[in-house]
């Protein structure tokens, strides 16, 4: 059973998740060998080898937790946080924790061991997409739950453990306190300008150009003016709405669009780099809380892609600063010049 | 030049430092060679290799930059930021800069190639130690900085890129925000009980003694309540005080002797673990600004030690959370327990 606990000095939380727990001794860094096909949990066959599943894309006629889909969502076998049970929250001295209450979700992307993301046609990235918003808008009926991460781990030492192409989904009973940092700095903005702090970035990005990556009708790529990492990439969506999970339809093969022209792009440039992809959406907005109840004027929701080709270090981890190597007009000047 | 940028959501600085930049296809995550005796630029003969030394521990009689030294200070060949020039502010639209103005400095602690920190006898460490404070001082003298990161990177994925036993010390423009975050949670802990919060978590954790792994007169090293890390350590003064700088000379022995037994369990129990040390210490607090000024009352300088045997994956980029696999319980009693 895992527990969340507070630090007490910067309200930091952590999950102590100690079911995934291993031995000291069993903290060796080596890179996890790729499954074979037979062991593969997220191989089409091997439907059994997870716990059975919660939604999926399926060719018509087939049978749930056998094969003919193209993407499936797995409760996570390891997960962080667990579904059942109510939230306790609890004391110690001057220290604070609840129980592990969540949901820890896996969307497998592709049946085919060795195909990426961006190996997919559109309207197999757009269904994974549509995965993300159907999970997310279930998730959300369940009050216990204040905020649902999705995100992607590609690489060991992005925090990928399994080689098979998948994205994840976290429903968190707090609100993480990097989120809430952004929404205050949106609010404030918001409070002084009455204007939308990200409508602001995209109009500055698109009239000064060095910066964007990619765009289409619906979707601006462009590398962050402050990025923390070498060819960080951000997606951002032209139509302002703060919730991810209300993306339109119309707007699922543009964002697959866009996504796809990124992920090809560091993938032939950067020779296969490691990487995250992190969703930023508004906490969830139960009616009978008025928290955040401006979000739909100050936040817009958007996507990162962190590639890691530098370390995060001592002095990072000191200070909350980051060390870029590489200039944002240059990285976006390179990512835009790959033929992907 | 370095600049550094200022994200305009959430506040957090980032350094640009192109001076440290490679080409996109020089990003390979490759484990640098430990260096040849002859090309290792923090042997003992080989002081030509680096910039002028700043300041040093000798042998009576010794020249600067030559042999006979126990641990040397020298400007960082490759600095993230610069000492030449005036602080520059300057807007970009709706994005803010200021000029890389600040100092980065390397403490070579051993003359010798392959000898850790934790090999050192202590009266050694004390002198590395002494260092720190020594170029603190010097460094405080200068207006423009107003915050100083003593830190440690060991081993490639936290960050080193010089295998030879090193330190660093980083003088900044500005305070970050993840120093600001800490302060101000340890000012209202004070402001709402009148009580130091670093006093109360040591009382805490003496008497409740399942979190100690090491203590002496004069410091106690336990792992937190919410570690952020897998055997994750903080190293406490018993002693009021909120600025490293100020530390008593009587405290230098105690204190190596406090790291010192740390940094041996880390090694012996978990098989040379790659790991990140952290001085956290109050900002500069010049006499015209009286920011911080209750900083005496209700802050206190510690160190943190953090193995780095997990990831930092996309769940804790997004939320600021972080997922430990271990009880902090269990890893101070393992740490406890091993014979170093």
């Amino acid at each position: 059973m895992s527990e969340i606990r507070q630090d007490p000095v910067v309200g930091r939380w952590v999950i102590v998740a100690t079911d995934r727990a291993r031995r000291p001794n069993e903290f060796a860094n080596s890179v996890a060998a790729p499954p074979e096909p037979e062991t593969d949990p997220f191989a089409e066959g091997n439907e059994r080898l997870t716990p059975p599943e919660i939604q999926a894309v399926r060719a018509p006629g087939s049978r749930a937790n056998g094969p003919g889909w193209k993407a499936r969502v797995v409760p996570n076998r390891f997960p962080v946080l667990r579904i059942e049970g109510a939230l306790e929250k609890e004391g110690e001295g001057l220290y604070d924790r609840i129980s592990g209450t969540g949901a820890h979700e896996v969307v497998i992307e592709t049946p085919v061991r060795g195909q990426e993301l961006e190996d997919l046609p559109l309207d197999h990235i757009a269904a994974v997409i549509g995965l993300w918003r159907a999970r997310m808008t279930d998730l959300l009926k369940d009050a216990r739950f204040r905020y649902l991460l999705v995100f992607k781990n590609r690489g060991w030492q992005a925090g990928a453990t399994l080689s098979h192409s998948h994205s994840q989904i976290i429903a968190l009973p707090v609100t993480p306190m990097a989120v809430k940092q952004k929404l205050a700095g949106a609010q404030a903005y918001y409070e002084r300008k009455e204007r939308n702090i990200f409508a602001d970035i995209l109009r500055q990005e698109l009239k000064d150009g060095r910066r964007i990556v990619y765009q289409n009708g619906a979707f601006v790529a462009f590398c962050p003016y402050a990025a923390r990492f070498p060819f960080e990439i951000c997606v951002m969506p032209r139509r302002q709405c703060a919730d991810f999970y209300r993306i339109g339809d119309q707007e699922l093969l543009p964002f697959a669009d866009a996504l796809k022209a990124c992920l090809l792009r560091l993938r032939v440039g950067l020779d296969r780099p490691q990487y995250n992809v992190i969703l930023h959406t508004a906490p969830a907005r139960h009616p009978k809380r008025d928290y955040w109840s401006t979000l739909d004027q100050d936040f817009r929701w958007h996507l990162e892609i962190t590639p890691r080709l530098t370390q995060i270090a001592g002095f990072e981890m000191g200070t909350g600063f980051y060390v870029n190597p590489v200039m944002p007009e240059e990285a976006a000047q390179f990512l835009k010049e790959v033929e992907a």
